[in-house]
C-alpha cells in the first residue's frame, strides 16, 4: 500500500468522524491524561491490518502515539486475544477508536471470509481472486484484506487490465473484432481477458489467442468442458454465482481462478472491543 | 444529503475505479455510440439511493447523460425489477457502471436489513437506530439507507452528540461529575446520553436529569427493571447483543430505540446487475 | 480542535500568504539565519490562540522551529507583555509571521470582546453563547475563541442542533406541527429549539415541550414574562439587539442564555507586533 | 476574481456550515417547496459583493436557483433597501442563507469602512490602501471589498512586492546593501519598497533608487519633511496609527498612499437579514 | 482521458498561472467585451490536444465560452493554419490562453516527435512505445500525445505492470526466482516483462515463460541474436540509446517494440501563437 | 520555494506514478531490506534540484530515508560524478526514483540551457529572464532551475506583474489609455510593462513613463535604436526569436534584458541514472 495515498484516506476517515470536535472527551478528559487502550477480539477470526492500518489511524491523528503490540496479518486469533496496543493521550486515543475499528474489523472480515474461500479448494492449485466489487473509497485496503486471508486480486481499477464482456463484444461484432481493436491500441503488459458464456465462445477466445478466459456463470460441466478445451492454453477464471458450498466442486474442474465479489461486498465484520486503561 | 459534499465523494469513488483510463471501452466503443443502461433487480429488496447517488454517479462522469428512470427508495422491489435507466455514451456509462452498482447494493442492503429489524420490532412504538459503526467515508450515505429502511439516526459524529461511556465515567470517578463538565462546557442544543451497566447507574443517572439512558448489553429483565424506574424520566436505548431473533424481546420491554452496529457493518450487499442496449 | 483539520487549513492560510515565495525575504536573508520571534502586545487584551494556534503556524511552516514560551488562553495582557517566543530559521519566522499574526490578534479579539459581555452579566447564572454568524472558514476557531473569553457555544452547523424558525413554522402552520416533523426523523441526541416572537409562542413551545425556547427580540417586560411562565420547563434564550449597555437588563430577566452575534462577526483585532532578533 | 477559486473556497464554506446535513430545513420542508429570498439592509451601509459572491453562493449550492436581483458594488444603501433576491427551492435557500449573509456582511462592512476613510480624504490626490492583515482564507475577497470602497490594494502576497523591512535591513546591515541584493535577483517586474523610520533613511532610500518608501508611524511634521525631500522622487506611503480622526492631517502632508490594517482586521460587520417568501 | 482528473488538473493549472488575479485584463477589459481567440501554427507539426485539451480550459474557466474550430488530433498542420477557435468574454480568453498554449504546444511537440520516430521504422511491423520518463502531473496527457503521434503506451504507473529489472534480479539471485515471486502474487491480468542485459539472460527469461523481454542497451547483432532465439515466444523490447539515426537499424532486427524516453521527456514544444479579434 | 506547497506537490507526483501500488518490487523484495540509492550524470550538464527537490522527494514518500550527498546546485558535473546519494529501505528507494529523476533530470536541463544563454551575453550587462510558457503545474520549479543555471525571473502569473500587449492597447485605442487605466486601479507595488513594436510605440511608452519596454521580435538595428531613445528612462526587454545564435547580437545592442521561452519550453532533459546498492 502507499503510505502517502494511505495517510490521506486516513485523515479523511477522521475528519468525517470527529466532525468539529468530539465534544465528550474533550469536556471530561484533561489533555494531559495518559492511557493504554488495548484491541481484543471478541471472536474467533483472522486479523488484519492491525499493523499497517490500525497503528497508521492513531500515529496520523496523533504521532506521540505509540504502537507497543500488533497481531501479524494473518493470524487466527481467538476471544479474548489482545490484538493491538497503542500508548498516549486518552483523548487522542478515544478519539481515533471508532475509525480504527471500523476499518481493522472490515479488513479482519474479508480476511476471514477469503480463508474460509480457500480452506474450501485446498490443496488444488487454484487461485481465489477478488473483483471490482468493493467498497468505494477503500479498495486498495479491501484486496489487500483479500491478500492477508490467502486470496489473490483481480485488476485494481479499468486501467490495469482489459476485460472484454458480452456489450464488448456485442458491440464489435465478434470477439475476434473485439480482441484485435484491444490488443492493437492497448499497453503490451496487459493480457486480454475475455468473458466467454459458453463453449463455442471459449473456442473463438482460443482463436484470437487470448489470455484469460473468464468462464461466466457456468455449470461444473460446462467448466470441465473448458478445461478440457483451453487448459494450459489460456488462463480459466470460473465466475458469478460461487458460493461456500459450490466452490469445492467448481474448483475441481480444473479450471485456474475463481473469482468471488462476496469477499468485498458482503463480508460481515468481525467483532472487536477496545478496552482503555488510564495511566497515572 | 449535502449535494456538494457528495458529488466530491462520487468523483473520488470514480477516480479509483477508472484510473488512468477505461482501457477495454475506449479500445472498442466509438465516442458518438448511445446507449441505455438498466438497473435489474437480481432479488428481492428494498431499493435506496437509485435517485440521489446512481443518477448522481452517471451525471457526475457525463453531465449529458440522462436519467429516465429511477425508483423511488423504500421500494420494495422484486427480481427482475427495473430500478434505474440512464441514457448517453456507452463509454460513459460503462465507466459509471461499477461505481453506481457498488453504491446502491450496500444502500440498498442497509435499508433491507433495516427494514427486517423495523418489522420484527413492529408496530411496537420503538425506534431502530445506528450507530457510528459505518464504512470509513460513507457515513452520511450509510446513514441515508437506515432512514430508507424505517430506522432512525443516532449521532453522525463526535461533535453532534454527547456520550458519556465508562472510560469517561471512571476517569471523572462518577456520573455526576462526568455529568457536570459536560453540561458546563458542551453546547446546550445537546442532549446528554449516559451509558449504563446496570441499574445503579440508571438511578445515577436519573438523579443528574440526564437526558438519554443507554442501557448496555443488559438482558430483557434489566431492561424491564431500568422501564420501570426510568420511562418518561429520560429517552431508553438498548444497545448490545441485539439481533433479528432477541429484538422482539428487547423491544417488549418497552425501551424508547435499539441501537444495532450490524446495520451498517455487516448488511450484505443485494444483487444488481446493468444490462446495456446499445441505441442507434 | 481537531489538529488535523487544524493542520489542512493553516496550509491553506500560509499559501495564500506566501503565494509563489517571499521576495524580499529569500533574496536577503541567508538560509542559515537562525532568529527570535516575540509576539507583544500592544494593548491590554485577553490572550487566545498562542499556543494552540500561532505555535502551530509556525511549526507547520518548518517543524524545526522551537516555540519556547505561550501565553496562557485567557491570559489578561498589558501592552508590553510577551506572549509567544518562537526560534528558528529567520526566512521561515517571517514568512509565518503575518498568518500567525492576523489570526491571533482576530482570536484574541473575540476572547476580549465575549469577556466584556461575560463580566457585564456576572455573577448572575447565565450563558453568553455565539451564533453561525461566523467568518467563513474560521468557525471552529472562532467559536473557541468564544470559549476562551468564557462565552459558550450554539450550534457549530445545521446538523448539531435543531433550530426552528419563523420561515419553517410557516410552512408548517403551527410549531406543533413543525416540532413533531422534528422530532420523528432528527436524531435523538439533538434538543429541539424553537424561536418565539411573543408569549403566545412561547406557550405553544411548552406546549410541544421544546427543550429550548429562543426569545427573539423580545424587550425586558416580555423577558420577564417569559421566565415568568417557562422558566425550569425550558432553556431560554435571549436574542437579538443586544449590545454592552442593554445586556445586563436582558440578564435580569432571569433567562439562561444570551446569543450574541457580534462576538464574532464584529470584534475589533488585538494589536500585537512581531519582533525578531537575529542569532548569532 | 478567479471564478474558480472563489467556487472552491464557497464549497469549503457550505461544507462548513452545513456539515453532514440541515437536519431543521430537510425535516419540515418538502424538496419541492419554492420560494424566495430577499436580502433587506437593516442600516446605510455600501454594499458589496451582492452579485459576484452571494449570488455565487447560492448557485454554486443549487445551479438551479434564479438570481433576479443584486444590487451594484458601492451602491449607498438605506435600511429596508432590498439588496439581493433569488429563487428557488426553500431547502436550498435556507442551507445558503447563512454562507452567503456572513460574506456580504463582512465585504460590505469593509467598503462601508473604507469609503469612510475615502471620503476623510476626498478631494486629495491620495490613495488609501490595504495591507496584508486580512482574514486569513478571504484575502482576496477583502481586498475586492477595500477596492468597491473606493480603496486600492497593496500586495496580495509576499511574492507581488518587495518590501524591505527594519528586520531586512538590520540583517543586511544597510538600506544600500538590502536594495543590491533585492534587485539583483528579484523579478523586475516589481518595484522595491523600504520602510523608512526617519528622514535619514527616507534620504538613504532616494540615494538607492527606491520607487516606495513606506514612513512607518510618522507624525504630520516628519511627513512633511520626507514630502518636501522625496516627493515624486519615490512614491511616499504613510503607515501606522492611522484612524478617522488623524487622516485628514496626514494626508494633507502630500504623501501619496496611507495603509490601513484596520479596513480589513478590524470593520465591523453590517446588518442585513434574509426574508423569505415560499411560492405555491 | 477521465474527464473529471482532467478538469481538476486544468482548475489546478489555471491557478498557477492566474494567481490572485489577471491585473492586466482585468483593469483594461470591460467585462462585456466579447472577442474571438484562435490558434495559428508558426511551423509545421503533428497537431494534438485542440479539441480535448485546450477546449476543455477555456471552457473549464468559463463554461460559457463557445469552441467553434478545433483541428483533428494528428493534424498535420502548416505555418498559418488555424487550429483552434474560442468565443467569449475577451477576459476570459486571455487569461486562458497561456494555459492551453503551454499544453497543446507541449503535446503536439510529443506528438511530432514521436511520428518522426514512427515514420523511421515504417512499414517494419513494430511498436514505438514510451516510458515512465514523462513530466510529473501530466502523464496521462503526454501518453496521450504519444498514441496521436502513431506510438503506443507501455505502462502508465508502478501498478499496471511487472517489469523486473537488473535491481529486482540480483535481490532475487536468478530471473527465475524473480519471476515465481512476481508470478505467485501481482494479478494474473498483468504479464511479466524481464529486462535483459545479454543473451544469457534472454534464454533464462524464455526458462520462465516470461511473456515480455526488454533487451537492455544491446546493439543491433545483439538484438538480432535476441530475436533468432525467442522471437514468438515472448515480445521483444528494444530500450536504450535509441535515436532518430540508429532507430531503423533496430528497428530491422526483427524485434517487436522500441521503447524510447525521449519521446515525453525531451520532445521541443511547438510554436503556436493566439489571435485575438474582438467582436462588437 | 515554499517548502508546504513542494510537499504536495511532490506527494501527487508520487500518487502519479505509484498508482495502487508498486506490484513488481512490492512482490520481490522483503520490506527490511535496506539499500543506498546513487545519482550518476551520464553526460556533462549543471545540477539542479538535488538538495531542494530530489531529498524531498525521497523524504516525503518515507521519512526514514537518510540522505547523505546532494551536489550543489549550479555544479558543473561531468559523466560519471555521484551527485546524491539516499539510504533506506530498497523498496521506498525504487518507488521514489521515476519522480526523482524526472524532476532533476528535467531541471538540470532547464539549467544547462540557461546557462549556456548566459555565457553567451557574458561579461554584458544584461539579464536573461524566462516567461510564462511553463510546464502547467511546475511553474515554480522550473524558474528555480532558470535561476540555478544564472538567469532571472520574469513574472510567475498574472497577478505579479503587469504587462499590457498588443491586444490590451488594441482595445484601449492607445498606449496612454491603457497604461492609465492600469496605473489608476493596479497596486502601486507593480511596474507597468508594455509591449511595443515599432520604435513609434516606444516613443509612446517613455511619453507614458512606463517602467519598462518589451520590444517585441525586434531585429539589432530597431534594438539599438531603442536603447538610443530609451535607455535609462525605462527597463529595455528583447523577446521573440532569440536563439542561442543571434543572442550576442540582440545582447550587444545594449537592451537590459532578453526574455527566452525556450527555457522552459525546449530544454532537453539531461541524462542521469540511479545505480541501487543493497545493504546488508
Amino acid at each position: 500500500m502507499d503510505q502517502l495515498q494511505l495517510k490521506r484516506l486516513i485523515e479523511d476517515f477522521l475528519a468525517e468522524d470527529i466532525g468539529t470536535g468530539d465534544i465528550t472527551t474533550s469536556t471530561i478528559f484533561a489533555n494531559a491524561q495518559m492511557g493504554e487502550a488495548l484491541f481484543i477480539a471478541k471472536e474467533p477470526f483472522i486479523a488484519a491490518g492491525m499493523k499497517s492500518v490500525a497503528a497508521k489511524v492513531f500515529t496520523t491523528l496523533n504521532p506521540a502515539i505509540i504502537i507497543t503490540e500488533t497481531a501479524d496479518d494473518g493470524t487466527h486469533c481467538a476471544a479474548g486475544d489482545v490484538l493491538f496496543v497503542a500508548k498516549g493521550p486518552v483523548i487522542d486515543l478515544l478519539q481515533a477508536e471508532r475509525v480504527a475499528l471500523n476499518l481493522v474489523q472490515r479488513l479482519s472480515g474479508i480476511a476471514t471470509l477469503t480463508a474460509r474461500f480457500v480452506a474450501a479448494v485446498s490443496p488444488l492449485p487454484i487461485k481465489i481472486v477478488d473483483t471490482r466489487k468493493t467498497t468505494p473509497g477503500l479498495r486498495v485496503l479491501e484486496k489487500y484484506a483479500v491478500r492477508v486471508g490467502g486470496g489473490h486480486n483481480h485488476r485494481f481499477n479499468l486501467a490495469d487490465g482489459i476485460l472484454i464482456k458480452d456489450n464488448h463484444i456485442a458491440a464489435c461484432g465478434s470477439i475476434k473484432e473485439a480482441t484485435k481493436r484491444a490488443r492493437s491500441q492497448a499497453p503490451h503488459t496487459l493480457k486480454i481477458e475475455v468473458e466467454a458464456e459458453n463453449i463455442a465462445q471459449v473456442q473463438e477466445c482460443l482463436a484470437c489467442a487470448v489470455e484469460i478466459i473468464m468462464l461466466d456463470n457456468m455449470n461444473p460441466a460446462q467448466l470441465r468442458e473448458a478445461v478440457k478445451i483451453a487448459k494450459g492454453k489460456a488462463l480459466l477464471e470460473a465466475s458469478g454465482g460461487v458460493n461456500i458450498d459450490n466452490i469445492r466442486e467448481i474448483a475441481e474442474s480444473g479450471i485456474d481462478l475463481i473469482s468471488i465479489g462476496a469477499l468485498t461486498h458482503s463480508a460481515p465484520a468481525v467483532d472487536i472491543s477496545m478496552r482503555l486503561n488510564t495511566i497515572n
